[in-house]
């Protein structure tokens, strides 16, 4: 039985799981959500996610929700048998993509999120005028986080030299700030940065997921 | 060579690494910072963590920083040789584990993270006025929330059943509750909650950290 996945076609966290079914060159099959209310009802809260929430997948009989605990499932299982390997199994190295892992958390994704809400859902999508103080305090503050990262990237194709589910996660973001908002010069001033970012969605998974 | 543990011997990034640690029986030594200048000089940042913050583990000549990939980075190297198994071998079972993970940045310490700002950092550390609305609406925010856990939590003695890296990650935030606000109630209305808060502060692991 295919890997059936439950999620919005679009917003960030539904796609983190396409991408990592990609790298791990997964079939599966998408179950769009198209109205709200359907993730809402008795049964979905029952049987799907107690909070009413997508992305869910549905392997087999084990159903499991919440985007990284999807990602960390997936690759738990189905690593061996891919072709890349997004978390190592020794410690070490291990606990350096996790290090990673942190800083996409703590870091790097709060401030693109603040400028994503703002120039993607507030003016595209609600059509109403974006908050510049908060995106000029947002960009200030990836500008500092990019300034660290430039120098973690000197010389390496990838937080860690090797692709690994760090890298992964933080190119949800990167391509919205590149398709929607007139921002990607913080990456493209960063020499380092910029070419790690087009490592990111030169990657086949990439282009699959966000075609 | 002993795990030194380098961090502020307050705050819960530091607590939850200190935890683990007991919860694993691991010995260690705690070097406090007492200075926030000493983690911002140069060599702090070139050789600890790059941007500057604590808490920092020296495990031998492998040095990691950031709390969460620490807690990963002990639970993966030495749970094998521990009384408690915090993330299980098993993909199945570790994915629930994440899951319940993943309540926890997402849900549950979002509010409670406000709360105990405004209580103790805002009131008692700053001694200024609280901002009762923020309080308000977090308190609306994670009543909610708990309502679910109390669902999840029936016949239960911790999240998964067994008590698992999840639970110890919820803890931190309790015991700010319990210890500095006056809202403990939260906890303690819902008879499922309470008892696994209870079964939480009852650890040995629980009482040496938090003595």
């Amino acid at each position: 039985m295919a890997i059936k996945l439950i999620g919005f076609p679009q917003p960030p966290n539904t796609l983190r799981v396409v991408l990592t079914l990609n790298e791990l060159g997964l079939p599966f099959e998408l179950e769009p959500v198209t109205d709200i209310q359907t993730i809402k009802t008795e049964d979905f809260i029952a049987n799907k996610h107690p909070f009413g929430k997508v992305p869910v997948l549905i392997d087999g009989d084990f159903v499991i929700h919440e985007s990284r605990a999807i990602c960390r499932y997936l690759i738990s299982k189905y690593q061996k048998d891919a072709k890349v390997v997004l978390i190592p199994d020794d410690p070490n190295k291990a606990a350096i993509v996790e290090q990673y892992l942190s800083y996409e958390t703590a870091y790097y994704d709060p401030p693109l999120t603040k400028i994503v809400y703002q120039e993607l859902v507030i003016k595209n999508f609600l059509g109403k005028p974006i908050d510049e103080a908060v995106v000029k305090q947002a960009l200030e503050e990836i500008e500092k986080v990019l300034d660290i990262y430039e120098k973690i990237l000197e010389g390496k194709d990838y937080l860690t030299g090797e692709y690994s589910f760090a890298d992964l996660l933080h190119a949800g973001c990167a391509q919205y700030i590149y398709a929607d908002t007139a921002h990607s010069y913080i990456f493209e001033k960063r020499p380092n940065v910029k070419r790690w970012i087009a490592n990111l969605r030169n990657r086949d998974a990439f282009k699959k997921t966000y075609a």
